[in-house]
């Protein structure tokens, strides 16, 4: 069995599905779910690649989330051996995908054989959601999927993204929800002139600096139990025509907030506008919302998921809320536990990315307990077991 | 007489010297300066002709400067007539160069015949120095010829530079002085990152707007009696990967000071180092100094041109040193007295550009009095009308 998570890591890695391609990394997942009686659906968008598969009518619906697609590979030469050929050295396997997601593809798959072999009439429904657009513009991908089931009022109950979460020991981070992101196209108004008449000029450069100066120490909120603080950050600024003797007309700003649940949307927007209006500035401001926050608070997912980790690894966990975006944003909407967890992301998007040979069964083995501890009705499984039964409960409950 | 400046005014709008092209504007000059006794001397550097000529050996030396290249059209259809066809209409002629400075060439030209011919024996000596690189880079233009004059200890008492001065009317503006121009290449270094994590990143936009809201509040002197305030802009900023997502590491900006005499160059930039320094910013900074400022003191040659001005026009002339650097910066070098004055200078550079032909021969005139003013023994002449030019006297030196 060992070798089986590993193995289909292999054959995954060697697809050289450079986002949006899939290239027939679904096919393989396909040909295996349909032998444990899945149902499969297809679902194509534009030019990408969904799979939507569940086993089982009712609910609790457990959806194991995913994408087959990954990022462009970089300079070949910087690698050690080829991206697309997986490669063990040293107990670790090499590749692009091998950590950010196709070892946890993989486990997914083996952790689902082993559960229905041994349950094959577990309680509920298990479901795979799988994406070939998240790694690129994430417009064809998971979020249609979403919208596709939410049409259909098919909605989930949990679902674990399969994303690497953890950072030094693999067992050591779950993602129980992730910041939003708000982002800001900010254009300030002056008037172009000649540098040596600067009287008939307003420069926007020297009316934006006191305003961007307070925006950047301005504390837009202290965080809460789950969430770090808010952060705001411009990340590109232009402004001239080029000619070092013309003041320039207008002055472009990209701005963006990670935000927590401790603000909205409306009020940070509300706070910018304040500040820019203090400072008098005229400005034009396009607003993307490109991901509500979202957040799972300890409920029966965090604690299986918990308790399936401590007992494969031995470590507890943590919950984070930190990093990027990723699709649990997109199926929250249907889904009101969502939780990330995956492999080591030390090396993902990176030259040389790799997994831990040895974490490649462990994480199989943890999505196979999650199973159990969410579609198994222990009490009587228990019966014969009942103290082994109610210490179980216990160390599951005993999270945080 | 007066078709003399007009159709000399024509002949050199006709000629498409782009800069920095002459396209044989010198050798039209020079034709007529060959025969009023003027030495010739062709001074070719790189792709730049220069014409330096004079006439007579001795002290003092007047000097009158210029150039025959003109900056491009723009768009042709937006011109009413073909900017290289000299065009008259309601008693405007129409060219480009008309203001900027064929004309004043055209004057210098007419009024140097008209001296000549009554005063064949001035004194001191008359010259001229026309390049045809000002409008463009201006680093084979002036600036060498005055380094090879000043090499043969070649120096000048007085120069009367032709750009076009004046704002409303003909006579209402003379410039004494220009102001320095000082630039910057400022490059603010922070740490690049994932906008996600900004802990790990330093953002360079954020670190630098609380100094440039300082630099730009700041007042770095307040000029003096010929000076306005010296003013700091920047021109250009620019700071971002052009991703949304990446905190960039490095914010560059070019800035430019235009300074008065009332500050020094090593102020300037030790206040600027002053103000990076207290807001802790890591930077490079390179500086250029394009034009030191120059000033003439009221003296003989602003008190020569200030008569002449209201015997010609009726006009009381201001002294400026507003706008821009010109080749008077680099004649300073030279010259201890250096003055600019020519036509009206709204429609310089632009479209229909256009100068009144009421104003070609009181330019010329005006320059042609300069001449007798500067260059005529006026206690011999008015041996004969000794009341008269008393009062001629007391009137030019009743300046300011
Ligand atoms: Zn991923
Ligand atoms: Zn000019």
């Amino acid at each position: 069995m060992s070798d089986d998570t590993l193995s289909l890591a292999q054959i995954l890695i060697a697809r050289r599905s450079l986002t949006p391609a899939d290239d027939g990394c679904q096919e393989i997942l396909i040909e295996r779910l349909e032998k444990l009686g899945f149902r499969i659906e297809k679902m194509r968008f534009g030019e990408v690649d969904n799979l939507w598969a569940r086993r089982g009518d009712t609910a609790p619906v457990l959806c194991l989330a995913g994408h087959t697609d990954v990022v462009p590979t970089g300079p070949l030469e910087q690698w050690d051996s080829d991206p697309f050929t997986p490669t063990i050295r040293d107990g670790k396997l090499y590749g692009r995908g091998a950590a950010d997601m196709k070892s946890s593809l993989a486990a997914f798959i083996t952790a689902i054989e082993a559960f229905v072999a041994q349950h094959a009439n577990h309680q509920g429904s298990i479901a795979l959601l799988i994406t070939s657009d998240e790694e690129g513009i994430a417009v064809d991908g998971t979020v249609k999927v979403v919208e596709a089931l939410k049409a259909r009022g098919e909605l989930l109950d949990y679902c674990i993204v399969g994303e690497p979460t953890c950072t030094d020991t693999l067992g050591d981070t779950i993602k129980n929800g992730r910041r939003g992101s708000l982002s800001g196209n900010l254009t300030i108004k002056g008037i172009q002139g000649h540098i040596a008449y600067p009287h008939l000029a307003k420069n926007p450069i020297h009316l934006a600096a006191p305003a961007i100066a307070e925006l950047a120490q301005t504390e837009w909120d202290q965080g809460n139990e789950y969430f770090p603080p808010t952060t705001w950050h411009i990340s590109n600024i232009h402004g001239g025509t080029g000619a070092t003797n013309v003041i320039p007309g207008t002055l472009n700003l990209l701005f963006n907030f990670r935000f927590s649940t401790a603000s909205t949307v409306e009020s940070l927007q509300n706070r910018v506008y304040e500040i820019l209006g203090k400072h008098g500035l005229d400005y034009d401001l396009q607003w993307e919302l490109s991901g509500k926050p979202f957040l799972t608070p300890k409920a029966e997912l965090a604690d299986a998921m918990h308790a399936a980790i401590v007992e494969v690894t031995g470590i507890e966990p943590q919950l984070s809320t930190s990093g990027g975006t990723s699709d649990g944003r997109f199926i929250a909407d249907i889904c009101a536990q969502v939780i990330e967890f995956g492999p080591r992301n030390a090396t993902i998007h990176k030259l040389n990315e790799h997994v831990a040979v040895d974490d490649l069964e462990k994480l199989s083995r943890i999505y196979q307990l999650i199973m159990e501890n969410l579609l198994i009705d222990k009490t009587v499984v228990a019966d014969s077991d009942t103290d082994g039964f109610w210490d179980k409960l216990k160390k599951y409950f005993s999270f945080g």
